[in-house]
């Protein structure tokens, strides 16, 4: 039977670092648009011990979001040694388009796919570029769409590419606005008959009930500022409780398709969305099989790289793969397992052997 | 065999009809911002004669993008008979997200797939919504997305919807704006095993080498407007020769893998984007078997409709299956094709059989 085999990887890390002690002059608000009474060190320091973000990484001013994207891809292309030419599929998964630097438009005519092919020079016109709109899951959800085309014989090879520049779309009044930042990953996935590796099941839910508008496009604590400008926002409490309630839940959902023993999973690359959340997700998926957490399971960038949405999981993959995360490795045969959540509010996960 | 059967349609046309004389007092200017050296009257003329347009609709101010998505799902679910917490996906096609009126920025967190659902009251998370980006194929692009999951083995049940505000971002200086519309269509795929009906062949194309930004981001052509703020915008004759040159192609492409004579194809659903346009690629795809053109087998709707991107060809085959154009209908066991063109430049075309 032919699998669907992750063939070469790829990431972009923008080179501007932004560190915690850059917002100690920062002016943080209450959502009801009163001041913090705690001052910022403690705030920041807070902050660091939840999240575990030290520093996060912004694009260049004059890169946009399908730029990132497309130095991801040029990475992944020349990883796998596939020919840009032979793609069936470029499947692009973002939440605001390309956003320029000091702008508050969002820009997705044409879709960033298009961008990102065009940028690669690919000129076979059958190599289909679309956009997927997930939330944070959003690359993990474009891998799940190519193994479909494959399955369904319209696809041989994909190229599925995660991008973002949150730091564009930021309340600066916001305290959330330390979480984000900007960065691509991405990968080639390829029809390979007879292979021992590759995508073995996969679960994805989208819950709506009360839980649609848990991330949100609102306007700025400060009051002051004009009401149709609009950043991202979240209710990070219900996050937490709803990631904590429903992630280990669809991860195990997904390994009990796979037929495949937890003992056997050797490495998790969850979203990287807060330190403390991930943590307690792989606490009681591993709770759900009365088994200890093996050490090392969770690889993590969150310290170094903060939360760039669609793109922590294809980067921190990319990073282990590369031998870049220290102690962290995958070998050949190695049951891996690859999760996320976020906007919509989406959950998925993957279970891939190497 | 299964096969992927559309078994329920539903559009939404919007309230506020705007004729071809409600745009006798605008200032139309040239791409380099000089005036045009026609008056209006013969300008509107000219635009008729090409596009077919003589009205179009706009969706009330209180309505967004999803809003009228969400009003074509449920007739279409109406239609369908379809339980809504049986629905395995929610696909929806847009390309610019829920604008408000008078503002300037898109919201696409969270998805208008998420939106939707949260608005059809849909509790079951293993229904999975995201949305697509892929200019006006977006909706026929969707369609072809549910027939992969459902061939996949990982879908039964999908709703496919196409939603649009271009009167939201449109620059009132460019005598484009008159083409532009807003509207809602939807339709719900299953698969039905043995069924006689149901999808028998598509093709899907992206170009990119130099096509990429016919259609695109841009200022107005009053160039005292605030270069910040972007409209979309097109080379129309570019697109012209574009789609002449290619769209016919692509529908013979996908009629040849069929299997299907060019005569049993009943009716030709195409993107309602220029009358003159649309003529022109129907009398090049019969060309190419040197056969002439039936007579009806395009219905059209730009007359009364405008251009609503991707509500367009899911709001024609509804007018038609539900009798609403003249001398119009699609009988048990039609062949019909469904075919579009826009930003990307995509282009696609789904053979069918009712």
């Amino acid at each position: 039977m032919a699998s669907a085999v992750i063939t070469g990887t790829g990431s972009y890390i923008p080179s501007i670092r932004k560190e915690n002690n850059q917002f100690l002059k920062s002016s943080f608000l209450n959502s009801d648009g009163t001041p913090f009474e705690s001052t910022n060190d403690i705030i920041i320091e807070k902050f660091k011990s939840i999240t575990g973000i030290e520093e996060r990484r912004y694009a260049k001013n004059e890169y946009k979001s399908s730029d990132l994207g497309f130095f991801a891809a040029q990475k992944a292309i020349k990883d796998s040694g596939v020919d840009p030419e032979e793609l069936d599929y470029i499947i692009l998964a973002h939440n605001f388009g390309d956003v320029k630097n000091n702008a508050i438009q969002s820009d997705i005519l044409p879709s960033l796919a298009t961008r990102v092919k065009y940028k690669l020079g690919i000129k076979n016109p059958n190599c289909v570029a679309y956009d997927i709109l997930f939330g944070c899951p959003g690359w993990v959800e474009g891998v799940i769409q190519a193994q479909a085309f494959i399955k369904a014989g319209i696809a041989k090879k994909c190229l599925v590419i995660g991008t973002e520049t949150l730091s564009r779309v930021v309340d600066k009044r916001d305290r959330d606005s330390m979480i984000y930042s900007d960065g691509a990953g991405a990968c080639v996935v390829e029809e390979k008959e007879g292979a021992e590796s590759g995508i073995i099941s996969h679960a994805t839910q989208t819950f709506t009930k009360d839980e649609a508008y848990y991330l949100f496009f609102g306007n700025s604590f400060d009051s002051n500022e004009d009401p149709n400008v609009r950043y991202i926002k979240m209710h990070g409490r219900k996050i937490y409780e709803f990631a904590l309630n429903n992630v280990p839940q669809a991860m195990k959902s997904a390994l009990d398709k796979s037929g495949i023993e937890i003992d056997e999973v050797k490495k998790i690359f969850i979203h990287q969305a807060n330190e403390k959340m991930d943590e307690a997700i792989i606490k009681r998926f591993y709770r759900l099989y009365k088994k200890p957490i093996p050490e090392g399971i969770m690889p993590m960038s969150i310290h170094k790289l903060g939360n760039s949405s669609v793109a922590t999981v294809p980067t921190l993959l990319d990073l282990v793969l590369k031998g870049q995360i220290d102690k962290q490795e995958v070998q050949k045969g190695d049951v891996i397992m690859l999760a996320s959540v976020g906007s919509g509010m989406n959950i998925n996960a993957i279970v891939y052997r190497y």
